[in-house]
């Protein structure tokens, strides 16, 4: 059966999503619909980006992907389909999946055109739907879209390394559930600038040391319990998405505060690592 | 397959949602379930009515829809269930669905009377589930309740025309996850109203005297871009839904405003359109 | 086809839940997944032991629940899949299933020890997900675990009963999306402490002398709507799940306020029922 995700801005209350998979299962009747978020914070593409690249790689091969964020056809804001990666991604060509095409050559991009036939201001209900359903049939891009050679690009989204190559500086690109800081600096990177040199991680009020593996490993498991510090422990962290994040052990953002207020990060505040 | 859709006040948090779906798989091995919204604001039948009316015309004819606000049984709050527009809706008789029946004459309704075998405070679980499943397996609307002619309907919701036939006093009836102020006026009713005549429409500190069919056109796209002003640009429009909708082009309601903050408007505020 | 429901404190921005979606259906063509919640408080146990306990009754018998709370691996936090009630829960040994067992006696409890082959700060994903579809296809809990005896207790959520069996001190163990205040006092232990005596429950602000079994409760419909307080009335009821609740009807905590507000109630606070 195929898969069609969704990942928008339309909020957990509005009837957007709902509309959504309803007009599918009116196209479909055997298809998955998978919500991975509607929570993205509105017309935010780099927190699409981030969300869609974590989350797609888990789903099987040939999932279809509509990503609704800031999709109305404007002059400068084409809708396209894309095949990378084994997966189908649905979206508007406002750097999105820039994120994505930078680390995995696109196999096809099409820019849609089959919008003659439709007008509208919700075009995740129009088109993408329509677009989705097609490929879930298993229909070729080819015949709802011309072929192209590159998507647009997200500014800003990747990190520098100075001309010494002694430091690389990033920025946050996402602050998850738990207040803790993404970085745009994965272990790739990291690995081929640092040579296993010793270094030091600044951002804001926070500096470290150490990259650790485990969030647990915040604690020491040595001391008995009773005279242990556990919670609201920082450590630097490659998270499960292969990227330095900042985090605090146990955080809870709406009590004790996060990483995020804890450090003052927010998003595009830079993360610098220097190496000896 | 048979599909049932969710439409509450229960939130994102609660076991409600989760149980629910746990006891309509119960009853079938074959259903589809999909949440339309469960954030709602608590017993909002106003906002339950716009968000089921604007979500239920996307799903297959004969779904079942059950909305569950304000729904505990009392001697002035009865069951109903209701087939309109091919397809079936579950809920208490509270006004909820009078937005649907306002436009479109219902086919049945019957208030539910099987609720002698059962008696609760959480009658989603307990009765709706039982009347979505029973019409889900081809049951009629008779066997689980008595005919009757017509809704309750919601005060207020409806807007004024004034006897000259030159003026047209409407509400705020929803704003949306991007902060947009939803009227309760029609593109129909101002067709009918304006005849194409000029006009002005007031809503405490906005006004407007065109309304447009795209957000985009909010942007002068022959403007090159570095001159541009993009983002915060206020325009009327009508929404995908067919309803007058006040807007700010591309605003996040947590970081610049609304127009739900910039104009002052809230649920229930005057939106007024006076013609030449 | 077999269901696993997942309940998490991932909020409903983040990958993860879509990556823990897409990684079962990357292992299961035939299963059917439901949320059952993802907001749950960061790291709060008792919360998802309220939720969880409340919701999996509803479901079919074998249905496997992935409890996602504070569950990465360390010397103190071990996983485990738990048999019980005919229902699997796979999770971490960290008290979070002790509410379930404090009523009902587990068929059997395994300590996951897959581990050796898999290395991760996302063990929902790596670990909980591979269990589950272990499961779900019909395998045995011995396959991916060593049986143990017993689970890890959560402290001090049990109420208590003085000796001269007059008095019950309870607590807020939930606060739900109405703001109505949940304790951990049950009907089975109301009854069996208070054998029919008059009572007073005291909290804080609040005292009560009854308890319903219907929110409506709180009108009086004999008296008529014009003359009628509707909204805003507080009461003690027994809930859908069986805890004495204090509420207040028709309340919404975004705009008039709520029990926990109007009460000055948060979590671990103290219920008492003094009995005559």
């Amino acid at each position: 059966m195929p898969i069609i995700t969704l990942t928008t801005d339309f909020g957990e209350k509005d009837h957007f999503a709902g509309a959504v998979k309803g007009a599918i299962y009116s196209e479909l009747e055997e298809v998955r619909i998978v919500d991975i978020s509607h929570s993205i914070s509105p017309f935010h593409s780099t927190e699409a980006a981030y969300i869609i690249q974590n989350a797609y790689k888990s789903f099987p091969q040939g999932t279809i992907h509509i990503i609704g964020i800031d999709s109305e056809l404007n002059p400068e804001n084409k809708h396209i389909a894309v095949l990378l990666d084994g997966h189908y991604f649905v979206c508007a060509n406002n750097g999105i999946i820039s994120m994505l095409t930078s680390e995995i050559n696109p196999e096809k991009i099409v820019e849609i055109n089959i919008h003659d036939r439709i007008i509208s201001n919700f075009p995740v209900l129009d088109v993408f739907v329509k677009v989705a359903c097609h490929i879930a049939r298993g229909g070729t891009l080819e015949v709802i879209g011309k072929p192209i050679s590159e998507v647009k690009q997200l500014v800003g989204i990747q990190p520098v390394v100075n001309s010494e190559a002694n430091q690389i500086i990033g920025n946050v690109i996402y602050i998850d559930n738990y207040g803790n800081v993404v970085s745009n600096i994965n272990k790739t990177l990291f690995d081929k600038i640092g040579k296993g040199r010793n270094f030091k991680i600044t951002a804001r009020r926070a500096s470290f040391n150490n990259i650790h593996t485990h969030y647990s490993d915040a604690i020491h498991f040595e001391t008995p319990k009773e005279r242990r510090e556990e919670d609201g422990k920082k450590l630097a962290i490659w998270n499960s998405s292969g990227f330095l994040e900042l985090a605090i052990y146990k955080s809870n953002p709406s009590t004790v505060g996060s990483a995020s207020t804890l450090f003052g990060l927010e998003f595009r505040d830079a993360v610098t690592i220097n190496f000896e």
